[in-house]
């Protein structure tokens, strides 16, 4: 498994449309990659426009597909103007457990 | 649903000591406690004595109730003198959708 961790700063004006099309591209992406196991979306608390995405594949290879899905594609062009920086961090997993159906 | 990541740093000589310690006492609080929905461990690449694990509660009293389990003491005990640092960001959840059965 891959884990990856995007910190992001939206545009304070765009947030609301930010979140809302970040929903529907992970909603998409669990959904219709099998090798999208997790996407885990938060901001931090009193600090709405720093969002991070805590991001679990299969492996390398389920993580390239997925950044040419349409979906993918095009939350990336809709929100082009709204992400102020994106800082993309690699990680080493340790230890993942979850009870079931956590998906809602 | 409460979400907090803890960013850790640990001791360099002692990681191997820690991530064991950690990985026990994970697996216990998901198992053993109803309202810990997940908790999952990674250290940033290359720097492995820094950890991050994101922490998803039912509710703010199934984080206090987590704070007083025997499993959870023991970790901070024996886990005293191996964490140099130790900051915890609490979070806003925006979205979270996972494969079902990601316990393992």
């Amino acid at each position: 498994m891959i884990v990856r961790v995007a910190e992001l700063e939206i545009e304070a004006d765009r947030i609301d449309t930010y979140t809302a099309l970040l929903s529907e591209e992970v909603e998409a992406s669990v959904r219709l990659e099998p090798g999208v196991l997790f996407l885990f979306a938060v901001s931090i608390k009193d600090s709405p426009t720093l969002v991070r995405v805590i991001e679990g594949y299969a492996d390398q290879a389920a993580y390239e597909a997925h950044l040419t899905t349409p979906h993918f594609l095009e939350y990336k062009t809709r929100t082009a103007d709204m992400v102020r920086s994106l800082r993309l961090v690699e990680t080493d997993p340790i230890t993942f457990k979850a009870k079931n159906h956590t998906s809602d």
